[in-house]
């Protein structure tokens, strides 16, 4: 015979373990069991699901419970899966956890009156119910209320005590047996613009004229531009001074002519480092000024931190110990054997012995830095090369002072360290978007976006196009390519950008990679923003149906349907909430087009394949019905590679 | 600009957060986060995956680390995937957690292989190399090694740096950058019975002749025909004294005759309790000598724990405060209302404060009390209508004093309920097997539990019946269909058993439900143990084909092929370490038969498909060449309702 140890094989304590009757398990989301925060948006209700149950028969009831907010009640689904939505009201960290408990009430009354429809006597449960309401410490208001019930089980009138407004009270206040609390999780509040966004990326210096270098204040005379094709956030490439030593030439050219601007990714020179601004582009008090005029127009201005220093940074100089040397005494430059980039040296992340913390450090003051100018979006420049602990704690402690601050993860890299990024903080992220080009490469990888538990934690931000790719895709798509990739972005995605050059189909490519001829960030390259053959109107009309359009705002609620061609990618933006419901046609192949058969989703809105649904063309406005499930469309690339419609189920007007 | 806090937003230090620079997640078993145990076999190869990865691009390394044995390094497969087997050589708990680090040298030698490969001056990698090499701390053997290595590095012998022997010496001893460490997760480990086992149950008061009731010594008789069959576990429904108020009779009657022998789950009387042997199977004596008889042919005895008390159990009297009684004084029966169970009466498991911590120990004391007399495996009756920490707090206790005991989970609840009990730490489970009859149900569920998580922690036992459970499926399917479920259930699980019976093929059947007419649990059943038409040679076959396969030995090795037609099921049991590949038709229609055709899984030994194969029928024994993939088979429910084969593919001997 044993001793009387009371604890488990695993040190928990009879105690511990008892505390817990009923389990709460399989929540979601909780990233990597709580290591990490789900991301929500400020007043956007959040779904939480889990496995709820006791042991035995007894009815069990559960509510999530939000730190510092009220509880709300979990329904029951099907096989012991329980749902609430909660919202949160302010940005910044927060948490819930989930209460269940035996409803002792709920469980007398569905077993009395199952005993008293089999005509069973039940004068001993009604002897409890009155022992139960007697002793039950019910709030003031609701005094009165359980006095009569008790009453009622006094004088037997057991109708009172099954009816649903004893239900509805006692379901409130009745007691809660077993109370048991899961784990607190952590969730992260952002403001919307961190899931709902569309970006337009320009060089400042090429928006000068005949030649002459850009500056802020000439971006400041191109906000309404950006503004007018539906733009809500301006990124520049980095502003800072450039470096003169081994700076690259055009074409990523390994020598420089004396006239070139040299990459804006080498920086630092005599003239500043990263918190400086290129004085080419103009001064510090210029940069504000354009800050503040694009927040006069409803434009946010975004940073790139790309953590390259060029061999002029003044840090090396300052502080020599924030870089990687050579046993000769050299400085290491960036290299990926046996390619070099001598335009750039590498910071040093982590010494001998731990942590490099004044750098570390430094980098937070960076973020703050411009954050004190107004900045609170930053693109981060090939996040996954930097030490992921280095980019947990920046983004928390910048977090701590400017809880709006958005960070987008430029990690063009493995899956699983895109959305290791995603879970350490940054809000969004580039992604292979501009590698899924058949319809089935781009199903698949919504299909994983959207419905995976990754769709938690990393907002996607499909980029049409970037500085460093010129989509191999666009090489040879002509016109409708371009108009059907940027509609693809903006309609697929909470987060979309297209880089400046797109809306003019440029495509000019530098084999073999998928690099832009000529590219801008060895060069000025100024435009004519009126030429013709672009696609602004494309690109107005997706962002304005985004404005327009509450389904847009999630990217989770994305639907496939059938279209029976493997040239026409058919999906849906719905929104129940709304009732806001998007149907999209997209001619994913931009030489052939046709009439092709598809299916009216009548069956998403509960009605027969013969029903009838008023449909509106989204792009060109006229209002109409569709009869019946099947449908035919013809697109053709040149006149109508897409078509977006607009869907009114009956039951109730959007 | 911020102050100088060095915390994340979730408290997480800058220390804290840098110390694991390396990535370690998604690791598989982990089960709920390591809250749970991942089940593993003492000596059999314990597999564990992870994603490994860090920032960068520097070569990683990783091991598994078990508490207190040797470190296996792991390997990587794709996508940032790596595996490692472990072996456990003891029984009990276990822990294990993941070390992966940067690997500085296999870093060195990739890239300066890359430079020199591209003529590339490799001199500072070389005084790189030697200064690593001088500073390296190695063990004391390897130091000549090291020093003629560094020698090599001083006199650019860059051949001798970049060989295989000295990868393969660095890689054991070289330095080990930026170590970071997992969570350390749980382990239990069991001997082989908890996973592989045959059970046959008997009620040992029907073991009598010509109406006598039996007794222990009768079974000891018996053991040779249990044995015969080839099983190894020999359960026992209740053997203690039986309560006579509210007796039940036979078929279930409310009122019992006079000569009624009672339900064995109404345990206790005035003669004893759960710790007590019914007086009418004889004494504790005699059933010590049946637990070593029993050893002494192989077979283990295991007990059923039923925690249902008739209103005659000694603790009644000795402990009332274990039992939950009504206002009016009344002690609670058990109920499911409408329905009442008045010949057992409900233990108290909560008081109003917490949990009754003296039932608990009680409990417990009483699987020490059988455990000291021999029994380690029990069959638990209806766990999940008890609180789940009880059973976990008492499987905790119970295998600190006994790791060898097995507890079987008889729970045929909701699918979660279920798991959660294997998670707790039941070592095999009750399943729905009996309930699955279908090709497409049997391949979906067979499907979940081989390849769900649930794999790591619930190891089912497939009974084809019980005497609660007379399968719908056998009230009309005849011999044949007795014999497929009984090959059906020793082939696609560890763990398989079946209730006396069954090899008779008996099938009378109490409508609605499936259960048998004149049910064991209420009256002696005495059985001719000869009786033409049983399916004994069915049973010997599965039994010895069991022991002879390792491949039948881990329930996760299983695999579907390709048989057209909806009327077999046909699958492998596939085990790559002992070259054992076991193929299974079975026909799942006991009423028609018919030649089908089939796919010879030549593809699984990466064999072309006008390959040969050699196989033997491992019911009959003959030997012969199987040419090509595609085949036919004739199936027949009288002569022929299953196949069994063994291949030998061609690369080794089993």
């Amino acid at each position: 015979m044993p001793g009387q140890r009371k604890k488990s094989a695993d040190g928990r304590s009879l105690e511990t373990l008892a505390r817990d009757r009923l389990v709460i398990e399989g929540i979601d989301p909780a990233i990597d069991g709580g290591r990490f925060a789900a991301k929500a948006v400020e007043h956007v209700p959040f779904a939480i699901e889990a496995d709820i149950f006791g042991d035995g028969h007894e009815v069990v009831a559960a509510e999530i419970v939000p730190d510092g907010g009220s509880a709300v009640r979990m329904e029951k689904l099907v096989n012991d899966r329980w749902r609430a939505e909660i919202v949160f009201d302010a940005i910044g960290p927060a948490r819930f956890s989930i209460v269940a408990w035996r409803d002792v009430w709920g469980t007398w009354a569905r077993d009395t009156a199952r005993k008293a429809e089999a005509g069973q006597d039940v004068s001993v449960e009604l002897e409890e119910a009155r022992l139960l309401l007697t002793g039950l410490r019910a709030p003031r208001a609701d005094k009165p209320a359980v006095k009569a019930l008790a009453d009622a089980a006094a004088s037997g009138d057991i109708e009172t005590l099954l009816s649903e407004e004893t239900a509805a009270l006692m379901s409130r206040i009745g007691p809660r047996g077993n109370r048991t609390t899961s784990q607190s999780l952590p969730v992260w509040v952002d403001r919307e613009r961190a899931a709902y966004s569309a970006w337009y990326e320009l060089f400042p210096r090429s928006l000068g004229e005949e030649g002459r270098h850009g500056t802020f204040r000439d971006v400041i005379g191109h906000l309404d531009y950006v503004r007018d094709l539906g733009f809500d956030v301006l990124y520049f490439p980095p502003i800072h001074p450039i470096g003169t030593t081994n700076r690259k030439g055009r074409n990523n050219a390994l020598r420089a002519e004396p006239d070139d601007v040299g990459s804006p990714y080498a920086i630092g020179s005599p003239e500043g480092g990263m918190d400086a601004v290129h004085p080419e582009l103009g001064t510090m008090q210029d940069f504000d000024d354009l800050v503040t005029a694009a927040g006069g127009k409803g434009l946010e201005i975004a940073l790139d931190i790309a953590l390259n220093a060029s061999p002029d940074h003044p840090w090396l100089k300052e502080h020599p110990e924030w870089f990687e040397r050579r046993p000769d005494g050299s400085i290491k430059f960036a290299e990926n054997p046996p390619k070099k980039y001598e335009d750039i040296v590498n910071f040093r992340y982590y010494t001998e012995t731990g942590p490099n913390v004044p750098f570390w450090e430094a980098i937070r003051d960076l973020f703050l830095f411009w954050i004190d100018h107004g900045v609170t979006i930053f693109r981060v420049d090939n996040p996954h090369t930097k030490p992921f602990p280095f980019w947990e704690w920046i983004i928390g402690e910048v977090r701590r002072t400017c809880p709006e601050a958005i960070f987008l993860s430029e990690a063009f890299t493995r899956p699983k360290v895109m959305k290791r990024l995603a879970k350490i903080g940054f809000n969004q992220s580039y992604t292979y978007y501009t590698w899924r080009n058949t319809k089935a490469e781009l199903a698949e990888y919504l299909t994983e976006l959207t419905t995976e538990e990754c769709r938690h934690y990393m907002r996607p931000n499909f980029f049409t196009n970037t500085p460093d790719i010129n989509p191999y895709f666009n090489h040879t798509s002509g016109r409708p390519g371009f108009r059907t990739r940027a509609i693809l972005a903006g309609s697929l995605s909470g987060n979309w950008g297209l880089y400046s050059g797109f809306e003019f189909c440029e495509a000019d490519w530098l084999p073999p990679k998928d690099e832009y001829l000529h590219s801008e960030k060895y060069e000025l390259k100024q435009r004519d923003f009126d030429a013709p053959g672009n696609i602004k109107d494309d690109v107005r009309l997706i962002n304005r149906l985004r404005a327009e359009n509450p389904a847009m705002r999630d990217f989770t609620n994305l639907k496939f349907f059938p279209a029976h061609d493997d040239r026409v990618l058919y999906y849906g933006r719905f929104d129940e909430r709304s009732r806001n419901y998007l149907l999209f046609h997209v001619l994913i192949d931009p030489h052939s087009g046709g009439e092709f058969a598809f299916e009216l989703p009548l069956w998403e809105f509960d009605l027969p394949d013969d029903a009838s649904i008023e449909a509106e063309d989204a792009a060109h406005g006229n209002r109409f019905s569709w009869h019946g499930k099947e449908h035919t469309l013809a697109l053709d690339p040149e006149t109508r590679p897409y078509a977006v419609w607009k869907l009114f189920p009956p039951g109730g007007a959007q």
